[in-house]
């Protein structure tokens, strides 16, 4: 089944396997009118790569994203988007080994079972590699949002035990951070603190889970469509799509479980000149499925990277007993690379949304065509 | 936007606002050959009914389903199934005084933005009650997965603070009562203590939070359609797309993100003629996005209900403040009417990625037209 | 599958068969604000009923419209719009010697491979009957269309080798002749030419095929979506699935295949203060899938009423030969009755497409959400 | 708008502009395990590209493709399959001057007014080379048809007013002509004197339209999904969104506008042991939208090139008059090349339709996963 492609009227089409040729993304609707180059798509492909931190894989993939159509003269033309990344640090011969057995918390027996054939080398197309084919596609719409005023902050919240306790408001809660440090945190403290635990991790031959935070400020009210595309219905599949993500939450979000009506309600206050706003945000912006102004909140719950050095108990292909030992590159945590693609694949969410939502009215459709 | 449709091969579309003429689902794509009756759906709309409890709304509807169409002779033909339910009790006077302000922690805001026209009836069509609709769509998809031999156990496993301890291995957890307890919980104890909690709740004119879960057991291994429409996607935007969810959890959920690699997989047993199995479940039945042939595990969190007795302040709709006292009849936690939604939502997922699973290998499609 | 949808942002599915209890529509992502009545709706579908004349079948079918939901105090409110049609003259016992041999001509056999089971009274889903249902969601369409300054000009233009000769400018062209005559023709001669070579079909227990012309003045150019979803491709889509139509023309349709470049391109004209307009329109008002300002042409050519009164070879469902006459009503031409069917598919077409144009700007979203 | 996808469980998006880096195609949801190589698709490509004939294009565009993902050790693995068609021979300059004028025929209005923005340089996206990718994914599902024993019979049946006589069972009709010969037609003779037309057309600065006759034998019956994704209607819109077709015929075409019903159904005979078949095939292979089993027959009318090197009159963007002298490389017929494209166009409406009918028993269902 066509499981490859998101979206209605802005859709996102991915491709590529881990060590194929090449991964990439085709952006089909995109408006035209923006000017777009590689390097405003590169610049978020590159917060995405391993770097140099002591916490990530080694592979060295450039990550180089060529534009292959649907920009002339460097503007959006309205045509599909295709950007096209080559794969080139392809160590096939790593994963001989993995060739007959199947990788416990690894995606390799549904594939198996579901398609009779797989490709064993990094996973092949359930490689969290795929993502930055969703990076670059993500990129272009948060590119756009960000010219309409929204503006995205994603965060590593949390790396197994150590928090970001910080509030973005807070003065210890460094933005800059975010794009600076190994694991994403705007906090120093949280940063050096979560380093020292994935030392830890890594020593004891062990990986990490994590949660990521995303706000979205400037969203204007009136986004989404009940009652089966709400906005954070939306989010939610979007969000549930990135490999490894097991819990979704908007807003307070599990805490509503133990919370009672008259705390959680978001009182609205009086307009006072700059619309209509509300004291609180319990429900993370969304209500009903619509947005109402407020700023978006969602969290995320990454699980650790399920390749870790140890030696497991797992299962060949004929369903004999195997004990695996993966010798390739894996990160100890994968909760910083993470960030940029929740927040891409947020911005796809809502540029399609926001499109949708222009011809809601029929008033609106006569204004448009100037028949009023 | 059309946003009232969800699936792909098998495909709901709802319809129908709270006090409108009636509410209703097209089942659209579903196989020939089941018998299917009214009373086969009836029984899943009792389930989703105020009933006579202390804790549920007294609106008296009766919700009887009719089946308009694609049933012949008693068996489904593989036309659209479309269901009609009639609303009966329209007690719009009720709502008058709702007719120009906004009520806070619905989605009256968003829907005036959004559409400038408002039904203001008992929330229209972001009222709860449109899930009755999803219920009847649901209820075929489950009725013929259950001949399949797969098993949905769904049930409230927390009201507020009082939580369901008991597993469902466990003496002490009743599946029976689910369907007996005004709580939905499978546990008589925790029934009565969410029951005491609930009346305190009521006496403060307050409402309560909390939680749903679902484990699906015989689901085959290989659903799912990564990288986008994976299985826990799909079912992660079905849940968010119910009103009130604000939390969807996959197996250990957000617990992932304090675990460790090691910890947190699940190794794979060897193969003893049953199959390949894993020595635990940590993943919910999902990984990569595909079924591994374990139980489906599924958490929702839901919020307590915004319409509450006490006074609040809100605004006009222009944006001038006033006192809302909410009048009309109202539960003071829904969370265990939502359990048969959350069901047979799943029940809708499941069985469209079942049906376009079949056609994932060219072998399957060869001899499924006797061309080997 | 689910094949009883069309569309995309604006998106109809229909419902019901022949004799089953009722047929409908769903009609989703309307936008809100256009006053509508079901006499709006009814209107049109009178238009289909067989009326009195002797060209028509005798069922006694009133064909009311209820609006269940999507309006509210007589507005459409941006939910979806359903629509119920009660059978009411459900003489199954007509087809009791249809229930096991083939039809030819019909989609019964078909039918009976694909599902295994088979709806034999009136063709069940495969009836003629369902267009109803989409006629009376593209009532709905065509209304808001109308509104907007776009016409719908759509009559029989043949039938058998009657055809009408004058043209929409010319003075024996009598538009309201269409909904007056049997024939659907707005020329008075060919309509009684038409009624005679009918008799004559009829009377030899015949039936006769025929020709559908459609115009649509006043579309805005720049509407479609290239590639895959032309405005033609798409309208092309609309028209062949209404049941008996077996060829689609734009514009100059299969002329082109004998024309040469010089004459079939149509020269652009200088603009004179009416904008850029063209000297012919041999392309039908759509280039490369996008319309182009000019009027936009159709053509449907019907095939004769399969259900003939004269025996006829057939097998039953085992193979075995069989004498087949058919003794209910029917129709010796449908194509009149199709007119209101292709014209109000191409409203919910055209609709469709101009709200998705909305977006294809980065200025056009900007102005909407006043961020310039 | 997302425009560029076709299909629903097999889908193909194109991306691409005649004179950009690239154009290409990504295949998503083909089933896994068939043998696949670059080989398998050139073969097809090769049969759109203009060759050495005098009646084509002097474009030297070598249009070789790369598969980038999808193919694992020689065979499709049930992940997107993307294919990269490199543009090379990029003569921008040709197309200075249709910077700022329309040319006759073409979609450079259309494109201008809905995007704003237009790619002047040999149509960009509107081009006819964009069916290079369409052939490229095509030509992957029409392998794996052909390997089920579907065989596909496409060909030039018309230039101008030059017909193809012959019938496919005929002694003068040479399938293997439509391979070699410049016009892809079956005929000798018709070859010629086509060849002929054409160089009078040339003489005069002018261009040829044509006709495509396609049939498609050994299709099962019951494929097709009514109402909507009829199969007729599914085929309609693929051939409609190829650039340059006005007319899309099934079976008997426009003819049956004259037919009388006794001749225009096709009798069943009695099962000798093969299967019902029919008596004629007027239908062609198709009713009520769902194949019979039959040889399903569709005819296309192909206009002439717009691109013709007489002077047309023309406007420029501000709609001042202009004389257009095209001076680029422009075939006189382009019905030769669309050939394959028509081909593989269907293919894949035919596999995606194949595997959609998969699931419409309940029995399949249950045999498939084995639970009966």
């Amino acid at each position: 089944m066509a499981g490859s492609s998101f979206g209605t009227i802005l859709r996102v089409t991915t491709f590529g396997e881990s060590h194929g040729a090449a991964i990439g993304a085709v952006l089909d609707g995109f408006p035209a009118g923006m000017p777009l180059s590689e390097a405003d798509i590169q610049e978020y492909l590159d917060r995405r790569k391993p770097g140099k931190s002591p916490i990530a894989t080694k592979r060295a993939e450039s990550d180089t994203v060529e534009i292959l159509s649907g920009v002339f003269e460097g503007q959006t033309e309205g045509s599909p988007i295709a950007m096209l990344i080559r794969n080139q640090d392809q160590h096939s011969g790593d994963y001989r080994n993995l060739q007959d057995c199947f990788r416990p918390g690894h995606a390799d027996y549904g594939y198996a079972v579901k398609y009779g054939i797989r490709d064993y080398r990094g996973g092949g197309r359930s490689s969290g590699r795929e993502t930055a084919a969703r990076v670059a596609a993500g990129a272009v719409a948060e590119k756009f949002l960000k010219s309409l005023g929204i503006d995205f902050l994603c965060y590593v919240s949390a790396i197994g035990p150590v928090k970001v306790h910080a509030k973005p408001e807070d003065p210890d809660f460094d933005r800059s951070l975010i794009l600076s440090t190994p694991t994403a945190m705007p906090q120093a403290e949280s940063n050096e603190e979560a380093l020292r635990y994935l030392s830890g991790c890594m020593a004891e031959k062990d990986s990490s889970g994590g949660e990521i935070t995303l706000r979205i400020h400037g969203v204007p009210a009136g986004i989404g469509d009940p009652v089966m595309n709400k906005l954070d219905a939306r989010l939610a599949a979007a969000m549930m799509s990135i490999g490894a993500v097991k819990d979704v939450a908007v807003g307070d979000g599990a805490a509503v479980s133990v919370a009672r009506g008259s705390a959680n309600n978001d009182a609205f206050l009086p307009d006072c000149g700059n619309g209509i706003q509300t004291a609180s945000n319990h429900a993370g912006g969304i209500l009903g499925g619509i947005s109402d102004g407020n700023d978006i909140l969602i969290r995320l719950s990454v699980k650790p990277t399920p390749s870790i050095a140890r030696p497991q108990q797992t299962v060949d292909t004929e369903g004999h007993p195997r004990e695996l030992v993966i010798t390739g590159r894996h990160d100890p945590v994968i909760v910083p690379r993470a960030v940029v693609v929740a927040e891409t694949m947020a911005a796809l969410v809502l540029l399609d949304s926001m499109m949708m939502n222009m011809s809601s009215k029929t008033e609106a459709i006569r204004r448009f065509y100037g028949r009023v």
